[in-house]
């Protein structure tokens, strides 16, 4: 497998945590998006949004975080995506929340910052804290957002909550939050990012 | 079943689509965004979001549209959402764009007419562009976003794509996507909602 990658991209990162936690193997192809490197004609024939993660496995070319999440969790006939109605309709909730207001928000806030990008401060911060809220609700009484084990939904949520410090969001009113954060980290398999060692945490 | 359901709404309607063409009856129950009735605290209690669609079934509440159709279909043992690796993923990426570029693109330029939400009109109307010349691409050579068979996918992106000249957006330069909206219209048990009957088609 190649994984077209960018190595600060939580989005790229969230594929390169389950592969670790699957143990898989695969070749990255850094892709730098302020070079262009997205938008070559070359890389538009593979993902026509011209956004990284991109896999390619055997010929097959998957574009999306949330979809390479799932192709490989079905591939590897992992229960990380579970297959029963309730249990699948649980992870489909956050992943739905990990494509809006986690992108929109947090991963924003974090993009304004540290690629520059000219996002609305304000709003996207009101989003952000919206994400936040909603996430450390539901984890007052559970350990994971979907179900009652780790599942894709947390390793789609979580990189952008963990690197809200680098959007100048304060996580540390967010217990449920922190604590969710460090269940995560012991997980087998589990890799970092960079900037994830100054998560504040509990 | 109940629905708690928006007649105006494209992710309400989304459901009401999936239920029909599945043949699947349901209470509905109108939430008035307008008036506040998904702020409530009976409601919050139902969907902390403050959105709608909800769906309530046999005591199980499933909040987030793509949520819903992912557990209507694996409850119906329906192939409107496949469960192999490879078509899984394939219906995961244009469920992706069903929430980006098309919630933040189209159904924004239509919110901001139809609702005076504050979205800001020339970036929304990027974004909307966007989404349509992707999809056009995608269906120049293929009848269905996925897979080689209608899927939840083309389900989710069809209402904002087919509302869009709500928005003041006009898919008359975008004959592959006035293709495929007529083919979601042969669909047995398809329904239209408000606004569909002007869609300009070929």
């Amino acid at each position: 497998m190649k994984l077209y990658d960018m190595e600060l991209s939580g989005n790229c990162y969230k594929v390169r945590l389950l592969c670790a936690m699957l143990g898989l193997d695969y070749e990255r192809i850094p892709i730098s998006l302020k070079d262009g490197e997205a938008e070559t004609e070359e890389f538009l024939q593979l993902n026509p949004r011209a956004q990284i993660p991109v896999l390619e496995d055997d010929g097959l070319v998957i574009w999306d975080s949330i979809a390479i999440l799932s192709y490989l969790c079905r591939k590897q006939d992992s229960n990380l995506l579970p297959t029963a109605a309730e249990p699948l309709a649980r992870v489909m909730q956050w992943l739905a929340v990990s494509e809006n207001e986690i992108l929109y928000g947090l991963a924003r806030a974090r993009a304004i910052n540290k690629f520059g990008r000219p996002f609305h401060r304000n709003s996207t911060r009101v989003v952000a804290i919206d994400a936040l809220k909603l996430i450390d609700g539901h984890l007052q009484d559970r350990e994971w957002l979907a179900t009652d084990q780790l599942s894709i939904a947390d390793i789609a949520c979580y990189p952008y909550v963990a690197l809200a410090h680098e959007g100048d969001i304060d996580i540390s009113r967010y217990p449920a939050i922190q604590a969710w954060i460090g269940r995560i980290r012991q997980q087998p398999g589990y890799i970092d990012m960079p900037g994830m060692d100054n998560t504040p945490l509990i």
